[in-house]
């Protein structure tokens, strides 16, 4: 069922796709059987959307960066893979040179810039922000209003708590683009991120490991342990 | 005043209504009287909005959950009502099993996952996102980018600041969802929540008391008291 | 290239602009040369946009202010001026009475309140909330997911990184709005504020100074200085 007020530019349209009022999808873009298409949805030219996959109003794929302003090169490719089963939005933003596995959930608002390759069966949960070059592993968990910085990589079967910041240069941006002294945390397969935590550039949250609600990460935290506070410090070893 | 370029499929419409270019109305939505509809909103079939309530642009309202990848059963009714009086959006998402009092604002991107109970004439601000089955009592304003957790209790007259995290289960994640488990903080009316304030699962805060700016409160807070600092402890006794 | 599925109803239109589905411009809205309208932009009639901004999909500008439940007197003027060079959006929300200088980029679901002056080639990142009355000077950047309160008035060449919450009112709220002890926090030229920092009311955070990642301000802080800590402290001074 194609809505005869929507706009489709593509011929690579699969069996029982559904695309409602308004939505808008370019040449090029390919949606696979039993897709559904939201009112007010835009799909750019180079996206390619697994079958079953259901995309919510006012979602927009295949956003191309844009950047007056901001000091580093932006490079990407205009080609977006979003995998069979996903729910996307609404309002949600994926830049282009983006991968999405199997099943994986964006809410409300979430935003995927250029680069991001994310795993199977994740959640991103509403207003999450991952910037550029962020990796997310399979059944990975991310809550709501957290923040990914650019250059970020995260494990399997992660959880990253609500309200969580994440930095990428210990100088503040005060000495513009650096690329050498820019790299976002490393979180580790297993290991969970409590709400409000605060990750600074570069550190590694080890394998299995906890941080705990509100504690400030400025040195790397070993696998299996729990660790709290402004700094934070390890509180004990956990089972395993 | 219907626009010519709107998709209204209801004829339970009110005096006076407005619906503007490329609104997407479902059939059985209900619209009281003076109720205006602004441009790419989007508004489900079992939504029910009272009189002169004004609905900005790109708001969807009667979203179904929908979940890969979440752990928990989704339950929800497709009802939705809300009261007369209301401003909602633009961006707003309400999802199917919410009500919404008289005259409550919802901010830029405000979002109310399933089984949501708010009061009359409260502010949920900006990208406030508002997990399943919480309630909100009347004149209660939760401040921009707060995150308030599922099966959370917020009572009246309450004020959460901004960029508040909170939590309801304290095994993060790791262990799938376990319903007996999972529980929110419960505030109690005329409660105040300072910026950057972190609550973890199942505290109280006690009538009338005060979480200080950047506090992570741990344990129940009991009423009339001032807490502070990480984790939260009582400072003084607030006169009344 | 004015798309025939977009309803224009203003003429004031520069050379080569680029109108593209279901937008919505209102009479008197003016566009510069070469201004690109992505799909299911609203732009209001007393909108006036300079030469070569792209303004990308679901960004709305010029709403108007409406509060039922919020308790001080609304005040704003119908217009917004936004710069040459600029990019807005996806599903930014620019309310009336702003104003936007040249090159400077909104990210996603970024927002601006009544009374806004936000300088040139500044960042305003995704869903940065500013609230009313604020002003941003020339080469700012406000990274994704910050709140800037009321009444707040930032420098030039200002970091302020993501998570960051301010608050204008010591009272939480809790006595309704008294605009003569509501203000917002000032932070100087140069000055670099970190991840999931928290600025209270009034404070003043001077001339190159840093706040680290996580510092809870509850003072003015001396220009050149690093503080840290909850409450925040003087580290040492840096060197010029």
């Amino acid at each position: 069922m194609i809505s005869k007020h929507a706009v489709v530019q593509t011929d690579l349209i699969g069996a029982r796709v559904e695309v409602h009022e308004f939505a808008v999808i370019r040449k090029g873009a390919r949606l696979g059987d039993g897709v559904v298409v939201h009112p007010h949805v835009v799909i750019g030219s180079g996206v390619e959307i697994g079958a079953d996959t259901e995309i919510f109003p006012g979602t927009v794929l295949g956003k191309a960066p844009k950047g007056p302003a901001i000091s580093r090169a932006i490079e990407f490719v205009p080609h977006i893979v979003i995998g069979p089963g996903c729910a996307l939005g609404p309002n949600a933003v994926v830049f282009c040179g983006v991968e999405i596995g199997t099943e994986t959930l964006l809410g409300d608002g979430a935003s995927i810039r250029e680069g991001g390759r994310i795993g199977a069966r994740c959640i991103l949960s509403r207003h999450v922000t991952l910037n550029y070059d962020v990796t997310v592993g399979d059944d990975t968990k991310i809550m709501d209003n957290t923040h990914i910085t650019g250059l970020s990589c995260i494990g399997k079967r992660v959880f990253i708590s609500t309200g969580v910041s994440t930095a990428n240069d210990n100088s503040l941006g005060l000495y513009g683009y650096r690329k050498e002294a820019i790299r976002g945390p490393t979180i580790e397969d297993e290991a969970a991120v409590g709400a409000s935590a605060t990750l600074l550039p570069c550190v590694v949250v080890g394998r299995g490991a906890i941080v705990a609600a509100g504690a400030v990460v400025t040195k790397n935290v070993e696998p299996g342990v729990l660790v709290m506070g402004c700094p934070a410090r390890v509180v004990r070893r956990l089972s395993a």
